[in-house]
């Protein structure tokens, strides 16, 4: 028997992933057309490259489309134009990419822990916890926190005092909300994540910095994801706000104080400085910067280890990394950087001298 | 009841943040000329922007002096240029940001947990820990360890053996501190900070790595805050130093036998390699990064995303940041920064060209 | 008595470490060759600077060779190119380096707390947990986890449903593994250190993001060590490759399906997109980025705070950081780079004029 709240599965149905279908039920059950032998069992997903006969695999890449022949797929995915790319059993979907995805949720269903709170669970008197939540070992329900129908909080999770978190929302093993945060549902916080802390907040007390009080909050949204070791500050005197749909990757900084627009998805790596308000549906590459205080309009792409120094009001992609090469080749180019100004002024030089040459000999 | 250390409001009195206080009072005990209606009971601060009657805001940054016209609060602090610039009830202070960071600790006093080992904390036998300190369920006290007055450690706090910690320093929930190191008083370590993991100390032993055994320490002077999911190496033979008053933002790595100087401030995601030594009152940008074995003289600024190769010897500014610009016009220059130095050299071939010319043209 | 898996020594023969060693009897132990007085009684390692009369030290950088005529320190470790640069006691070895690790551990023997389950770890009814094997308070082992012989879980760490762990292994406190990976013998993972959170794998479904499930693994090699807060995300379908002897420092982000080749070394800060592969043997200075999809080849070198783009298969030292210069020269040329393409166009049009006029020179 698995303990409650203690990461074993729940005794619910899982006869899909345990024993598989085949082939004509998977077209039954998720659509799409299936072709060949529609008898084949499929009890997984698997790459072109690595799957086996029993597993199905779809083209994620035209550029992929040789291992079409060698692959040792049981069955594919294959969107309209690769309708007959391949002899195997095959289910042609409008929407390949969607449609293994679907695939993937049916034969592989996550695993929830058993409903309940783990008797290593601390919960704190005040705190609301419907029987649907699983709470694992050594998590921390703070006073006044009000989790929503079916949560999981894994162990040594931790929600501060008074949050509220939405439901189906999952924070992982050692997940951190500090006090009064505000979740939405269906949200996931993986590991090492930090929602909550004090902002970068100093004022100057003669030659020391004194600590400007942290008092807003951290608002995220329905259907964020929040990757492992990710931190979102907490605002200052309003909130840092997380909209719907937002999907950040691991080791990204959140300063307080900012906005991320619905729907924005965040590689890892990237730190947004305080006040920063991001908007819907931008596209931000890893290990990217982004200024205090400025704006980015909606649907921007941001280059990874790009710096944005401005607001930017037009969508476009925008870029700042600079070009690798070989180490000896940068330390000559790396040089010219530094005098770039100085090389502009000598080529302005060369110009003047050539004006003046031209006028000289236009006027004899 | 609250259990100890379970995260509860410690029994103290708290009437003037329950309760508010009549703007007149408010001068009393903070200092300050209060102007206008000073019976207006405030309860709280909050910005400008979202500040309710019952609120008190105040100019943080003459750009949003627009703001006093609008503003929906019930009262004001202000500097002395800005005396009359609004009819609301209003504190006229020397220091505005200052009295507001005063103000703010006044309505908004942090709250602390009840003293106490909760009984779901693990506290070696041979750990000191005074009465006055709270332990949070599932944080841990090493053998040896000795805690400072009025330290608070979070839920799944880890405070190693022989670890020392000043009095009224906070760890928050899953924060880490490795074995021996020595931490200040009034020290704020953020959730998923870690001090004293091992550093990077790697040795040939063939063509594999060998670990060099990190033996030193972490030593954190008093008043330094680490944010969340900072790293702190311990020493390889000597001891990785933070000052006093160090105020480092989240997600900073700093390297084995650093020294950080007193009351230099670091924004985030900064990555300090190994042996650097930076000078006191530094400030240093978001994103920076500042080899290893080089000095930064006392009173520098990095800029953002700056990365120090060398030693500074000259307070001032410093940046190396590229400027972003729209990709389409980043793949033009970008590759111009490949063969810059080219670019040079055929700058000065012109040059040349032309001095022989005027030479030539000199001496007929 | 130290209680099991709390994090105090084991009752180890630790007399060396205790009351420390003529140095004639470290040769003995460990080779070289002793020189000087060898009845002198070495209790630990230092540097030359911090050493003291009962501490044995050793020339790190010939730089430091000014630091032999004022060490403090009872003996010395030299290379046989400095058999003679100190009257000091000293033993000479043909690797000081190695050898001084040796001593190291000889000295100063890692402190590896009591085998057993702390009462307050949950440890899953189904997990496979031998008797060597210390699991400190608050620790979790998930259902079908199997734990090699002398593993060590730090208080708080986390090992999820299913995963084995290599003999001797170390999660420090905090560490926390995701369910189904494999990690190898004598890993060390620090606090914070995250394998097996889910891929940064997102797929367009109208304007939304939805979610791709990640199914694949993290396998991590023998010897490998990952430093605090690094994180090391699961494969999507395929798994995600640390192979043997690979040394990660801090705060390094490796994404979904990455391959990282063995004794290769990456320095703090590190991003690597999705499906990299990382050679074999090579070196990856601190804050570098790596693109999703690429290849680099066994042996490269990387230098810190470099972006590299594309594949690289010619083993060398490559670069793209830009030098940091005094903020007002930077405003300067930073404004010439946003225009570098033009100006190589301005110099195109002089070097053109100049050769129009050579061929009218030429033809008259």
């Amino acid at each position: 028997m698995v303990a409650p709240g203690s990461g074993g599965d729940p005794p619910i149905d899982r006869d899909a992933a345990r024993e598989g279908l085949a082939l004509a039920d998977i077209a039954v059950r998720l659509g799409g057309e299936a072709l060949g032998d529609v008898s084949v069992r499929i009890v997984g997903v698997a790459s072109l490259g690595n799957a086996t006969a029993d597993r199905i695999a779809y083209l994620a890449d035209p550029r992929y489309r040789g291992e079409l022949a060698t692959t040792r797929a049981g069955a594919l995915v294959l969107g309209p134009a690769d309708r007959d790319a391949s002899p195997l059993p095959r289910i042609v979907a409008a929407k390949p990419q969607l449609y293994f995805v679907s695939l993937t949720r049916l034969l592989h269903p996550e695993r929830r822990p058993t409903p309940g709170v783990h008797p290593a669970a601390y919960v704190a008197p005040g705190a609301l916890v419907p029987a649907s939540v699983s709470v694992g070992p050594h998590a921390f329900v703070g006073a006044g926190a009000v989790l929503g129908e079916a949560c999981v909080l894994g162990p040594g999770a931790h929600v501060g005092e008074r949050c509220s978190i939405g439901a189906a929302t999952v924070l992982h093993a050692n997940a951190t909300v500090y006090h009064d945060c505000h979740i939405g549902a269906r949200v996931i916080l993986h590991s090492g994540a930090v929602v909550g802390a004090d902002g970068f907040g100093l004022a100057h007390e003669g030659d020391r910095w004194t600590k400007v009080p942290q008092i807003g909050r951290v608002l995220i949204g329905d259907d964020v994801e929040v990757g492992a070791n990710t931190t979102i500050d907490r605002g200052a005197l309003d909130d840092t706000v997380i909209e719907e749909g937002v999907k950040l990757d691991n080791q990204i900084q959140i300063g307080h104080n900012c906005r991320i627009g619905a729907h924005t998805a965040i590689a890892g790596c990237v730190g947004i400085a305080g006040s920063a308000r991001i908007g819907r549906h931008c596209m931000i590459g890893g290990g990217s910067g982004i200024h205090g205080h400025i704006e980015i309009c909606d649907g921007c792409i941001i280059s990874a280890w790009t710096l944005i120094t401005k607001s930017i009001t037009r969508p476009g992609t925008y870029t700042s990394a600079t070009p690798f090469m070989e180490h000896r080749a940068w330390i000559r180019n790396a040089a010219r950087m530094r005098s770039l100004d100085e090389l502009a002024g000598r080529v302005r030089a060369l110009e003047r001298a050539r004006a003046n040459e031209d006028k000289e000999g236009e006027s004899p």
